[in-house]
């Protein structure tokens, strides 16, 4: 599976690959050769355990998905002029998640073609122009999108804010405008909007769209508050505008509760277009965008043709109905809710430990750790948290970090993560974060030995720990799934892999 | 393979599709279950011939491509953060086939994530903003790549020229500004960019890029009389800007001289940006974009990070790698010399018989036949063209027009394509024409029977001829590849296609 020596990996890619591309762990990137479930592997045979990677949403390599890909690319692959059931039955299947009157799909290739293209539905149903977004949101990379996400115009390289967008404050009731002991906050937050929407349109602008990620992600893994969508939802109609959820990073299921994330958050808020993305295909370049009747209507009223050559190809629709099956079969919304809520109750009693866990919070699957310097100046942890990903990566743990002070943890793994693997996370991390606080409180963080010890070499995992052991002695009043459940989920798991090959 | 009744299908489509997303053959889609190197069948098992479709480039399902992509799912599929051979050797093996300045590679998903990378780069490269482009191009379906598409933004639903953007006449010697008969044609033409470039910048404006297809394929299968993209490219450069050919039509080897369009123009031209889509996958959404380093580097050193989540995975680089392996051990490119060649001749040849064919142009297996009311005037046929290519479908032969008066016959079919399948397209366009030249001479082209017709059931495909006995009456005078050449080649490439499974 390796033909290359990595140094030589290394330096092919130097020179043959744009270096606008980063690898992760840029001191010490990672060759990965093979992946399984949620475990990845490196060309030495290390086993990584994967917090990170949401695309691979039902687990690396899962048959079902290779199967279903293998069968229909064998037979045919072929653009959606012709038309095919696979893709009618997939549109049906989608949006039947959905609320009624979301029910017009297309289907395109990311998510980036998918949030572009939910602009042009919004501009040309509106007739304006102007994009309300979210403060450090992300909705991705080509012009149009890098436009309108502050998370790149504001940052190194971008080109700043242009008259058309305008930007609204993150609801993040931790670190945010308003926090978490403010009534009313999520009407707050909502209230800010209406400033902006208003503000712009006295100054004569017009307004197409609000556009947020449902849960943000690149901006710091934030949930917004109780009350906060509905009201920006009715405050940007009042405008003439459309809403749209952008669910590409978090929606088929990763909150648990629901399918999409704008329907976890308790407003029972309905977006106009919802675009999505990374999980969809399970790493398959595919994406979808869906709309009213409506919106599609006006769309379709100017006589220009849409055509996207790959878009809604038979292989990407049996890819997808695939990935929506092994989400029914698994019971992985059930699987993300129990892990996660475990997950976020350890994390939680780690903080009680650790100073530098300021917050935990996330819904399902979709977790962040914010770190501070300082439990009530909340000063971020930046470089604290560049150590740990480092230090957990010696583990064999994959984490990252984001928000715009690069000091929050993010866990959003495939969705078949187990009460195992949580504990192998709690244990290194609370490892970890004990070794960080002895060298902060000595002043010696910038002495740990992170750079120099991802170049030594390591033949398996550190965590070999036994479970209960551990786990007792750290978390023993946390309520967990018993044994028996999880495991019989695991079996489950395990059976309906075996099952289709 | 079928799971759906035809009818229920089209009315999901109707209710769960965007209408903007066209079918081809609108008074009678035809519903595609399976297909085979140069062979579509729907769902009554009539075999279509074809013709136009350029993605399913070494033919559909070719069992090699297949292969790699189900071994790479099995085993791997993630995001390019991490070290990957397949990623460095697919990039190694595509900038080899380039000229050595262009060794950088960005992997995408869509030719139109592609031409927008490429926008970037150029922009970034330069500092400057504005785009030449010629008149009828097209690059694709996003925001910023509508704007620079006169067959998009000149058209219906279009928003009509933006103050960036400077249109520069298609090299179009059948029917452009300057024609055949002009010499230095090439020359000629390329005065026009140079005075719109001069122009442009006597106004304050800053050209970032010239983009252009190698050869315009919306625009009407338009191939660029010799001296005009080298003295283009001279002066794009003079003016600071950079040079992009757009590929995505129209590269991999299917010119069959040479593996890119531009090489095979004859003026030994190299552009800064080449940007590819459509066949590099075979179907599988997949692109690149390769610059040289000095362009590459600039666009690193903004400090903006370029993530594209499914570009360069390891599945689509094997997919990739299988496609060009597929290629050269097939020798497609030879078989698009040979097969198009003989296809032109023939197109020629019934030229001479059918007044409606006005000019037949094209490199390797692109193909255009040009239709007119009249071969003095040259006034395009376009009821006719559009009748045409109903006829053919109801033979069972698919080709499609376009062109900014849709009266270009258009060929781009899968790579494989044999001299039998060329027989049978140049008999069956025989038999068209004269049923078209009977009726056009009556004045009774409106009532010809196509929108009746079409509703039709058919069992099995119209041409049954013998193809010795019809190809000698019609064309005995065409140099012809030898019938042992032509089944050697045959039995070649179903021995390699049997070989892989």
């Amino acid at each position: 599976m390796e033909s290359l020596p990595k140094e030589e990996t290394l330096q092919l890619r130097l020179r043959h690959y744009g270096p606008s591309c980063k690898l992760f762990f840029k001191e010490s990137p990672i060759k990965i050769v093979r992946a399984e479930g949620q475990y990845m592997y490196d060309e030495q045979g290390n086993q990584y355990l994967d917090c990170i990677n949401n695309v691979a949403h039902v687990g690396h390599c899962h048959p079902t998905v290779v199967k279903a890909c293998t069968e229909q690319m064998s037979v045919l692959n072929t653009n959606s002029r012709f038309l095919h059931d696979n893709l009618v039955t997939y549109a049906k299947r989608l949006t039947a998640t959905l609320p009624e009157k979301l029910s017009v799909c297309y289907f395109v290739n990311s998510g980036s073609e998918a949030n572009d293209l939910a602009l042009r539905l919004a501009r040309t149903y509106t007739g304006n122009y102007d994009v309300v977004v979210m403060d450090n949101g992300y909705h991705g990379h080509v012009s149009s999108l890098i436009d309108i996400s502050p998370y790149k115009f504001n940052h190194t390289g971008g080109e700043g804010q242009k008259p058309f967008v305008h930007l609204v404050p993150v609801p993040d009731v931790y670190r945010g405008l308003y926090r978490e002991n403010v009534p009313d906050v999520g009407k707050k937050y909502a209230m800010e909007v209406k400033h902006t929407i208003d503000g712009a349109r006295r100054r004569g602008r017009k307004i197409a769209a609000f556009i947020h990620e449902s849960l943000q992600s690149c901006g710091g893994q934030i949930i917004p508050p109780r009350g906060y969508l509905r009201e920006v939802y009715k405050h940007t109609r009042e405008a003439g505008a459309v809403c749209i959820a952008d669910e590409v990073q978090v929606g088929f299921g990763r909150v648990g509760s629901h399918f999409w994330a704008f329907q976890a958050v308790g407003d029972e808020a309905c977006p106009d277009i919802v675009s999505m993305g990374k999980p969809i295909g399970n790493g398959h370049p595919m994406s979808a965008v869906i709309t009213t009747p409506e919106i599609a209507e006006a769309f379709g009223a100017t006589g220009m043709e849409y055509f996207n050559t790959f878009g809604g190809n038979p292989v990407s629709c049996a890819i997808g109905l695939a990935v929506m099956d092994v989400i029914d079969k698994e019971d992985l919304m059930g699987n993300a809710s129990r892990v996660g809520n475990y997950l976020m109750e350890g994390f939680r009693k780690l903080g009680e430990k650790h100073s530098i866990i300021g917050d935990v919070r996330g819904l399902g699957f979709f977790i962040g750790i914010d770190l501070v310097k300082d439990k009530t100046s909340r000063e971020p942890a930046t470089a604290e948290a560049q150590h740990i990903i480092y230090r957990m990566k010696e583990r064999f743990i994959l984490l990252s970090t984001d928000g715009p002070h690069r000091n929050v943890l993010k866990l959003k793994g495939p969705m078949c993560f187990n009460i195992k693997d949580a504990d192998r996370v709690l244990i290194n991390l609370d490892q970890v974060l004990t070794e960080i606080e002895a060298a902060s409180s000595n002043n010696r963080l910038e002495q740990l030995p992170y750079r120099k010890d991802v170049h030594s070499k390591r033949s398996g995992p550190v965590f070999t720990g036994s479970r209960t052991l551990s786990h007792d002695a750290l978390f023993g009043n946390i309520k967990r799934p018993s044994d028996n459940d999880s495991d019989d989920e695991e079996a489950k798991r395990q059976k309906s892999w075996a099952g289709v090959d």
